[in-house]
């Protein structure tokens, strides 16, 4: 009797022809679509899935898993991989691991297959989410494991006659989901050529036009709403993604430090999660003690190491965002985004619970701030940097 | 007989009424004005100090030095405060005390005086910076002792008929080096409000047309040129502030965690070291090492958080410039900026001395990365995640 | 009508004497005795305030607050400041300042006192503790205000005939609670100066007698038992304290950076803490994963300054509680420590929340570890460094 | 023509055993045994090589090398993996990878070869040493790929009547330089067992006499003498070895996370390396203005982290070593330790260089603290934890 496996499946080349290659290799596969809000018809590629040969096919919906448990703790850690990338991808191999794991043990399969290749960062993903969730479960990696060029594999399937689109593709490997899309491959891999503008679907420099304001607002460090009306997290990502994406921001270019030890170029455009970002940020400013907001930017920048590098479930992510739910009981407020061709700045922010204090801060009549305080403090807080220039002085 | 101080002395009201003021404290004053880039006539803000009742006016050309000793090395830091401010006034105040203390060793004076008052961070920066570079020089802070309010202080120059223009100022408070400028008080100081547009000078929206293409070089982490011609950083700061600014980037509108633990709104305007620091930034992510380009990340903020909070004369400054010193031998090559209205955006770079290699990255035939070798790294890297996964299901 | 203010009262000569001052002052005292653990009849101190002049005196029982809200969490954390010291005073300040802001509030007063002088830690605990938890109480510091030198003090009591003990006092100031003891002026401040035999009362290395084994038990980070037995954990820190002081183990002497800019020389005697502490990280070693144990060993450096600095009552203190509190789950176990003269050596450990796996980590026969899959680790892990050196190399 | 290997050889079974094996596979072989302070005739060992069947054998005489560029810079460090583990054969690994390329260069050979097993962290040292100093040089690791137990491998010796000592050998496996000693297997597996007594060489408690005083002087960070006499580090090294070690003091017993992702029980004995580290450190509170010293106690983890994980040349550690080096300058003076059974203390220090300053520190008369300064310094210290308490307090 054959085993049975659960393959990870989207619908693209890679993963279409893994079903065969896998059933060549002896085994069932449950092909699993997720939805994590990619683009296109994914039920159309669920049903391309059994006359590929797949004993089952399924379509998950995980959109609103994935906006309330991995894309609003992203975005309650400012997560940004080397201060620029959102963590698309990262943020939701996890998920579909879970997901593939939960299909495993409803039909009773004996192992997982993802269609990563040995280079990348999304294998790693896969393989440490799964061998934290099922250490028993085998993990395949057929990809990986075929050593097929693109052009093998095409001719692998025209020869099989499977029903997968392999005209003249793209030249680009994409990967999108509702917090971004990415974008790599062809003349991208020269880190010196500008990306072509017919890249971006998401984002458009030439419909900008002047600058438009809008208010985000948020309740405890979630989105809560635009320009005054209330709206779930992920109608949030929608409308201001649009907005965004209409004044072309939310581009980012950048040589990335893949978890594998080698440099890539990576291009990729992620309007919704840019903005709030940004806006998440400045309303920190404004909320967030000046100690807690300084020690919340380090391990920002953890916390989103180590999500890109594959450790989602590990304790020191659970950790990380123990500490991050102590900080927003008061991330709760409003900031003005300028949003121009390519640009967006905060302009204005304002919170019930913030802790500027304008009788503090000005310099007007209302002044309640003792200058006389000062003094006593400077000469404190210089007190080890002067007696350290002493010492040398002496000698 | 009476002593004699050393003031930093910048033309403005503040400073203008401090000379007399001093003199009938008893001071001889001694009136210096170092230029950093800033606008305006200083020669005639410097003439106008005799008249006033100094004793001695200089203006000490500081340009140069404030490039190469205090821009530079915060470019190699990419040095933002709170990830967004560039430290403009905050690399002025140590270099003028070094000027101060100069001039007050070389005119035998027994006091140094600068015009502060007592809720700001450059009280801090100055007085901590004078004790370090001279200990037994008394400090005078006028402005913070004598207690008078904007009107009074108009009044106590009317009075005297002062030769100061204290005609219907600008409501702002403006401080510019050539590294940016500041804007403060005024509206600003209610955070929820847009900053007008007339506050800025450096930096215009409107001018902005399309995009545009910039490219920019470096020398061991060092600006030496523009667009493939040589130039002297001082060129390029220049240079690219100009194009920068006329596409209106540069701007940054915060909520500032001051040293003395306030919080207050802050308007910068900083074309060139914000397109400087976009650069280098991505220079260094195709030049570093990825564990040393992450711990510099880290140690790029807290050298930011030094700086602004008056320490720069520290031994830590000088171990962390010593730590990033040794990392930039190789921050040498290209960055491709392209500016768009209120954005800028790196689109390409190039190194002799990068760590890309496309025989690793590239997922063409040219591949030279052998994917076997990524099972047994992803089995050991997720080891520690597993064993804990596992202690947990035992439990 | 006299103002009311709740005085901190040690029973010591500084707040004894602080009574009648403040009465002189026009304040009526209510003075309050917290216990923590300290030596000596505080009933008996008590009973003298009311002869000094206070209008009410009252003794509170805080020993079991004292471990459950500060003590444990301080071991939980590892809490050793500048690697060393256990936190012995910081840690009672912030209690001992909720229960003089509880009192106030009880007895409607106006005002709290605390017999600190000005170049101290203490004062900056208590103040900013009080500040925090009633902002709109005002704060007497006697001690600091009053400029009276020890013998000034004492000629003070002696001209009011106060009942206090001003015989020839121990030339050292001692601070003791059940947590530690510590030790300063006098000969100690000669940094060079080996510390005299006759300032420990904890510990003693003459009563050591080869050596002892003592297990203790940890559930979830708390101390639970000695040698098997059940105990509480103020229990167990009485215990331990006892054993470990008895091999003279638990001493510090260190040059330690005081928050108000100076370096002070301090001696401690903490036998329980440290024994406690030296068990508590041992088990961590076995029980947490990894990068978990690491990150929290950083944020364990940065809890214990944080307190040591009078920040208690701050979000950031809460956010690293949170963040250590997810992390002891699993931090459930037994340790083998063995006591010597003036030494102390994990020299066991077992928990069934282990992340020790013999399987993987024996070299024996039954090793379960896949030799093969190093090959491809050291390969992708050395990656970046191989890079650079080829860079390097090339240049 | 054969290929030839050059091999890290000890002596021991398995790099005897590696000799014949590598001739079976093709290889000639050219020994290295390196002289890093380690106990036993290693001429002895070299001239067996030969006889094994080597083509040439050395002995490398490489302890002043060791101690100037790997045993001093980790004391700069204060270096301990987990604060308790002295790096002592993560110290070596990197000098032996060095001396084994060179021999390669000059003999002209086509690869290097180690003789660590597949889970061990030493594999990885040497592999990534290696590919950053010779990146085109071979290297075999046969011991890891030869897959034979030590019974397996006894016999292919007895076999094969290799001239190796196969005796009834210690159950542990043993590492030793001048710079300390580890011991693991066996027994030591379990971690819940204390360690045998007749494990130890180098420490001792039944020598240990009631007390003893030593005092170390450093020159900039450097040891330099012992009670005053002047000895080069190497000699420091040697007498304070001897004098510890005979108080028992120098041993470490922990669970220890290795780089391949598992936990192991590992025991050291390093009397001079902790003692030195302990006078280091102590020297260091008294030198280093506090901010320097909070970071470097960062940095010193990191930095152990990073060699312990064979990460020795790399850019970070140099760049870490320049950090390092720039706070050494005034690190000078002498540290009083005071050994007891087990216990080493530091009870005294001085520096002319030192940073404490007793008019500043003294409740004495001499105080020239001013008192007044504090009120200011505690109220703008305390000023963002209260603003937070009264945001929390309206809320």
């Amino acid at each position: 009797m054959s085993k049975k496996v659960v393959l990870a499946y989207s619908g693209g080349l890679d993963t279409s022809v893994a079903i065969p290659w896998l059933n060549e290799q002896g085994w069932e596969v449950v092909a699993v679509a997720v939805d994590v809000g990619q683009p296109g018809d994914l039920q159309a590629a669920v049903d391309r899935a059994a006359p590929l040969g797949a004993v089952d096919a399924r379509l998950v919906e995980a959109k609103q898993d994935y906006v309330d448990r991995y894309a609003l703790p992203a975005l309650r850690m400012n997560a940004l991989y080397q201060g620029r990338y959102p963590l698309v991808s990262a943020l939701s191999r996890p998920l579909i691991s879970e997901i593939l794991v939960a299909v495993a043990e409803e039909t009773g399969a004996d192992a997982v297959a993802h269609g990563c290749t040995g280079k990348g960062n999304d294998q790693v993903r896969f393989e440490v989410s799964l061998k934290a969730l099922a250490p028993d479960l085998e993990v395949l990696a057929p990809v990986r494991d075929w050593g097929m060029s693109r052009e093998q594999t095409i001719a692998y399937a025209e020869e099989r006659s499977l029903p997968v689109t392999t005209t003249r593709s793209s030249p680009y490997s994409i990967d999108e989901n509702l917090w971004g899309r990415s974008i790599e491959c062809g003349i991208l891999e020269d880190p010196w050529e500008s990306p072509p503008d017919d890249i971006y679907e998401l984002t458009d420099l030439k419909t900008a036009d002047g600058y438009r304001d809008v208010v985000v607002s948020f309740e405890a460090g979630v989105p809560s709403g635009i320009d005054g009306e209330a709206l779930t997290p992920i109608q949030v990502i929608a409308v201001l993604g649009k907005i965004a994406g209409s004044y072309g921001y939310g581009r980012v270019d950048l040589v990335e430090d893949r978890l594998v030890g080698i440099k890539s170029r990576e291009i990729y455009e992620a309007p919704a999660a840019l903005a709030l970002i940004d806006a998440h940020r400045d309303l920190e400013d404004l909320t967030l003690e000046r100690s807690v907001a300084r020690e919340k930017r380090a391990i920002d920048a953890k916390w989103s190491e180590l999500v890109y590098e594959g450790l989602w479930f590990s304790p020191l992510r659970e950790a990380f965002d123990a500490f991050a739910a102590s900080t927003q009981d008061y991330v709760t407020g409003e900031v003005r985004l300028r949003f121009t061709a390519g640009g967006c700045l905060p302009v204005g922010r304002r919170s019930a619970t913030g802790l500027y204090d304008r009788g503090l801060a000005t310099y007007d009549d209302g002044d309640q701030f003792d200058h006389s305080d000062a003094a006593g403090f400077i000469k404190l807080w210089g007190m080890p940097a002067t007696q350290w220039a002493k010492a040398r002085r002496r000698r």
